[in-house]
């Protein structure tokens, strides 16, 4: 009954089919699902699949091609990825494996059970093992580790005629040059499309070799790689070991989707998840994971309540105190996650060091020293006004004044001080910094309420 | 005295030079900055001169070539890019204004004084200035505003030599289709180079055409165009207006540099700031701009002093109640976050519909009580022992529960109610959902302890 649900205008076209999909039910759905799969891309399938509740997702896999099953598969996130593996027959998972390339296991293999990696090498014959070995080499966080290794390559004394028989003849996404490499398959320079066809067949190749051809080093982040190619003119750069070697190379539609999911995880980090989790994660794996971030809360928030604590006595006899208590701590809170949110944006980018920090400080601190003048004023005047006591206004003025300046100076170090130990500021930095505006924030207004009403 | 410096291990490439120049000062920094010239893409040299304080931006800007001013401003943020055109002599903006395309001034104008505009309008001929009134009836979140004029367009009735001869002389970023139009210029298909290529020269280039190609709506919004492009095995897809006239093309860079501000703009949103904010804005802008964001968090802050005022009574009692406090706001914000999260993570994606909208809802439910219960034990025995009174437990414990039910709930129907308001639920999202859980937390709590203990 369509007519009937809220109308919700889709976000983008994977919104529509979304909304088709999960408005339909039972046979209804998988007849929908059926015409979807006509002409759906596989990305698009596999967010569908992921907007479904378990029992729906794995009917409607079910009805998903075999020939599109790893496609799909590879494009959806780890978690709803391994729901479906673990529920399809055993038989289905090695034909399902049989199918999948080196390339594929290895981003596939980075959440995946070593029970299941060992099952899809089992699939594979030794050659395809031994191209899984070669790039398992890279970490997780190395761009080697996901370089594409099909591309055009030539040797330095091939001619120009056969890189144009070449372009003709293979087609890759993204393509715009062709790599040369010496005896050794050591990268030399890349060679444009455009100057291949505009050149005489019969010259040799490397008379169009730019010599300042850049090339991505295989152990640079994804970050890395991805603004490198984001910065370049180019549509792939080539991907070099440390001697040199050609190992592959990145795209643009790569940059795209590693930039993409750099953003994801930073936003689930924020709150404690995981980039793989899964929209509809059973309810007790779900709970589980966020538990752990709940007790990291838990644990600082007793730290403010411990800080409270110290000042039972000032409470138990200006109740006031307790009521205005928690303006302290979130104006602290939100100015400190400003200073924070700049940083982190800056960070990714790269666009922070050590020789910028103390101007960053400088202007963080000025900012706000100016809103922690403004906003003591107002809440001083409107606490005071409200419990009719001016001393009351004065110590929560001061208050805000401190934390404010603490909340800024905070915000800056915070995220610097978790890159230098390696910690992503994204996933820790509001937790700390929260804790840090909590207590500063209490300990000031209490204390001086203390000082002042005792 | 880089020695002295801390170690940071830059991020990126763009993290090296950025502590190289930052390192620097005066003249030497101006020496390092023409050698980082020589080679930097403009992409780059936007970064670093936003990573700068504002005077020794402007004296490095100085330094940029005049033919790359144009680019490199372009590649900045909207904030740092005014900055420096308000401190650049009169003359010096007109001379860069007349460099200006139509396409760069609609770029610019999103965040351009109006004043400004005109004075770029003024030095504009008859021509150009029709194209942007042509780009510009598309809005700030529409594609057709965006889209790339430069692009291989043939009529249907071109021979397949003709698109030979295109593709070999016309060199352009990410192209790898050519467009066929009819004679009303309406878009009919594209044609893809390979297919060019392989095929015989004296042949209709129509019998080409792929039927079924995929063209963007004009008025699609940018993140619709940089999903359509992510899941399309394609680089580039063609605009087309209302009536399927052909007005451009949007290609896989443009793709990532939409995804990348999207999700800049969605970070920076949820700390109460626009993406074009400079890391270092003038210090009195910057707190004015940070200000409204307080302000509006200061009235939710107050409304949860409302609520625990209240309760005075029985917080002038019982004291413990005022160290408590904070926790259950706490773990209840903490829950609520992560539901949204979630949420966000998938409206992005156009993944949440109202057909899934009661999944989820019951799973977030069941996560929420999990926790909650796991949760409420925890805290109610800890502070049941911390204050030796198992009331206090009690209180707290079943606060604990409901908060943790309340925020999975409102995390999972806030942001689809923004999104109804056409309202953006990372900016506003956070707010509201940390105003109910804080209100519901300090209700919840105190009520109960009222009805426990008097």
């Amino acid at each position: 009954m369509p007519e009937q649900e809220p109308n919700l205008a889709p976000q983008n076209e994977v919104g529509l089919v979304v909304q088709q999909l999960t408005g339909a039910e039972g046979q209804a759905q998988a007849e929908v699902f059926s015409e979807i799969l006509e002409d759906a891309e596989p990305g698009t399938v596999a967010l569908l699949l992921e907007a479904l509740p378990l029992d729906e997702r794995y009917e409607r896999w079910q009805q998903v091609e075999f020939a599109d099953r790893v496609e799909v598969l590879s494009l959806m996130r780890a978690d709803p990825r391994m729901g479906i593996l673990r529920r399809m027959p055993d038989d289905e998972v090695d034909l399902l494996f049989a199918q999948l390339s080196p390339e594929d296991l290895i981003e596939w293999s980075d959440y995946l059970p070593e029970s299941f990696t060992d099952r899809a090498l089992a699939q594979m014959g030794e050659r395809q093992r031994q191209h899984f070995e070669l790039y398992n080499q890279y970490s997780e966080n190395e761009i080697g580790r996901y370089a594409d290794h099909q591309m055009l390559v030539l040797s330095t004394k091939a001619t120009i005629g056969q890189a144009q028989r070449f372009f003709r003849r293979i087609e890759l996404d993204c393509n715009d040059s062709l790599f040369l490499v010496d005896e050794e398959d050591h990268f030399r320079g890349a060679v444009s499309r455009y100057e291949v066809f505009r050149s005489n067949p019969d010259e040799p190749l490397l008379s169009l070799m730019d010599e300042d051809s850049r090339a991505i080093s295989a152990d640079a982040t994804l970050m890395e790689a991805a603004e490198l190619l984001e910065h370049s003119r180019d549509v792939e750069l080539p991907v070099v070991d440390d001697e040199g070697g050609l190992i592959g190379r990145v795209t643009l539609r790569t940059a795209t989707e590693l930039v993409r999911e750099h953003y994801e995880a930073q936003l689930m980090a924020s709150a404690g998840m995981n980039e793989t989790d899964d929209l509809f994660a059973p309810i007790m794996k779900g709970a589980r994971r966020r538990a752990v971030w709940l007790g990291i809360n838990l644990l600082t928030a007793f730290l403010a309540s411990a800080t409270i604590g110290l000042f039972e006595d000032v409470l138990s006899q200006v109740v006031a105190l307790a009521v205005l208590m928690p303006i302290v701590a979130s104006m602290g809170g939100i100015a400190g996650s400003q200073s924070l949110t700049l940083m982190i944006r800056g960070m990714a980018m790269g666009q922070i060091s050590a020789g910028n920090l103390w101007s960053l400080m400088k202007n963080e601190l000025g900012i706000g020293a100016v809103n922690g003048v403004l906003w003591a004023i107002v809440i001083g005047a409107v606490s005071g006004w409200w419990f009719s006591n001016e001393i009351i206004g004065i110590a929560i003025g001061c208050a805000i004044l401190i934390n404010m300046l603490v909340a800024a100076g905070a915000g800056v170090l915070v995220p610097m001080v978790l890159q230098k130990m390696d910690q992503d500021p994204a996933l820790s930095g509001s937790v700390i910094l929260t804790t840090v505006t909590d207590v500063i924030g209490f300990l000031s207004f209490l204390g001086l309420a203390t000082i002042l009403f005792l």
